[in-house]
C-alpha cells in the first residue's frame, strides 16, 4: 500500500496511491482513516513530503564504503561505527519529490547527494525487541541527504552542512509492504546511473537501530529514521536533476539550482 | 504576558496566566487567538510543556565556565566555540513543570542538571538581521538539559546522554516581556542554591544565534532554542527535587526518581 501526502486546496491531506490514481482519505495513516469517493490523477496533484516527523532521526555512517569515502574527503581516518549511531536532521530542510534543491550562493561546489532508505514509524513504542521491532514501522520512503562537504568539516552537528533549507528531499510516498533484503538503491544524475547498491547492506540494520533507540527513548507515530547511504557521492550543480530510486518504492526526483544563477 | 499550555480534559490547550488565574484561549499564540470566559486556578490545572517544537535546537557550549567544567569531566581540553554552535535535542524527552525526571536503571550516578534559557520563535522567518532578530521571538521559558555524563563521552550526537525520555523538563510557561540583560538564573537542588549566574552572559547571545541560523535555514512558529548553561553541575539522585529559576519568568521544578527504586 502506498501513502502519499498532497496539497488539497492549500491543506496537506493524506491519500492512498494505486497505480496512477490518488484516493484522498479522511484521517491519516497514523490514526483512523477512511477512503473518500474522490479519485485524482497522480500527475495532477502536488505531492508533499509524505510526513513531517515529531523527531527527524538519521543514521550517521551506516555503509562501509561510504565511511571510507567520506573520511577521505574530509581528510580523516575512516571511523567505523561500533554501535548504531543516532543523529538528527531538521524539518526546515524537507522538500517533496518534484521540488527544487537550492544551493546557497555562499556554498562551494562540493554539494553532494546521498540516497537513503527512510523508515517511518507507525505507532508509539518503547523497548522494542528484535522480534517485534518491525511491527512499529508504518512503511518506507526515500530520502536524499544533500550535504555541503566543506561545511561538514566544521559543523559538529551538521546543522548547516545537511540542514540548509531544501537539503532534505523526501518521497514520493510511503510504501508499507516491502522485503528489505530485496531492495536495490540506484542514484542517477541527469539520467546517468552513478551508483547501485543493495539497500539493506547496512552496517547496522533497521532492527538494530529501532532496538537501540527504544532502549531509552519513545518513538512516536510519524517519527522517521534515515538509514544512510553507500559509496562515493558526486557534486551537483545548477541545472542538474538528481534521482534516487529504491526498487519497490519508486523514484525521488529533484532539480538543482544555485541561488543567484 | 504569560502563555501556558495545559491539559483540558485530555486535549492540550493554550491559556494566558495572570497571577494565579489561568484564562483558556481559543487558538494559540502562534496564530489567531481569543480569550474564553473561563477562569481556572493555576494550582488546579495540569501544565504541559509550553510548546512542542517543529525543530528543537540547542546551543552547544555557550558559557565560559561551563565549557571548562565539562571538558574536565569528560577528560578533554576546553574547546571554546568560535561561532554559534547549533545542535539538536528531541521532543520525546520533553516533560512539563511538575513532572518527574526518570533516571534509567542502567545510568550511572553522573546524571546532572543544566539550567537554561529557552527562546521560543513566534513567526516564520529567514535572513534575520541584528536589528530585527528579536522581533521573531514570541517569548522565553526555562529548560533543564538533563545529561548523563558518562554516556556523553561516547554519544557523538548526545542522542542518549541528553535525549533519554524525561531528560528535557521545560516550563512552566512562556513569558513574552523580558529584558534579557536583567535576568538571573538560579539552580537549586532540594532547596539548596548551587549556582547563580547572569542569564545573558553567554558566549554567543540570542541575536547571534538567530542571525547565524537564519542565514541558511527557515525558523517556524514554535521552533525553540535552548541557550546553554553556566558553571559546574552536580549529580541528581532518587528522591531529589531540582529547580531552575529565571527571574522574570518563574521556576521550573521537577522531582527525580531512579527506575526500579
Amino acid at each position: 500500500m502506498r501513502w502519499a501526502r498532497f496539497d488539497q486546496n492549500g491543506t496537506p491531506s493524506y491519500a492512498v496511491v494505486e497505480d496512477n490514481t490518488v484516493i484522498p482519505v479522511l484521517g491519516s495513516p497514523f490514526e483512523n482513516w477512511e477512503r473518500t469517493t474522490r479519485r485524482l490523477k497522480l500527475d495532477e496533484v502536488k505531492l508533499l513530503a509524505p510526513v513531517i516527523p515529531p523527531t527527524f532521526y538519521a543514521a550517521g555512517m551506516n555503509y562501509a564504503e561510504h565511511v571510507r569515502e567520506v573520511a577521505e574527503k574530509i581528510g580523516q581516518k575512516p571511523n567505523f561505527p561500533t554501535q548504531p549511531d543516532i543523529g538528527y536532521r531538521a524539518n526546515n530542510a524537507l522538500i517533496a519529490h518534484g521540488e527544487t534543491i537550492v544551493i546557497p550562493a555562499d556554498a562551494t561546489d562540493q554539494v553532494q547527494y546521498e540516497g537513503e532508505l527512510v523508515v517511518v514509524i507507525g505507532r508509539k513504542c518503547k523497548h522494542l525487541t528484535r522480534d517485534n521491532a518491525l511491527s512499529a514501522v508504518l512503511g518506507y520512503t526515500i530520502g536524499n541527504d544533500v550535504s555541503e562537504r566543506t561545511w561538514q568539516k566544521s559543523d559538529r552537528t551538521m546543522w548547516r552542512a545537511k540542514n540548509t533549507d531544501t537539503f532534505k528531499p523526501m518521497g514520493p510516498w510511503i510504501e508499507t509492504e516491502l522485503k528489505l533484503d530485496d531492495l536495490v538503491t540506484r542514484i542517477r544524475l541527469n539520467g546517468e546511473q552513478l551508483i547501485e547498491f543493495p539497500t539493506n547492506h547496512m552496517i547496522f540494520g533497521v532492527v538494530d537501530y529501532l532496538v537501540a533507540m527504544t532502549s531509552c527513548l519513545t518513538l512516536y507515530p510519524g517519527d522517521m529514521m534515515w538509514m544512510g547511504t553507500e559509496g562515493a557521492t558526486a557534486n551537483m550543480k545548477h541545472g542538474d536533476r538528481v534521482e534516487v530510486e529504491i526498487s519497490g518504492i519508486g523514484t525521488l526526483s529533484n532539480k538543482v539550482v544555485r541561488e543567484g544563477m
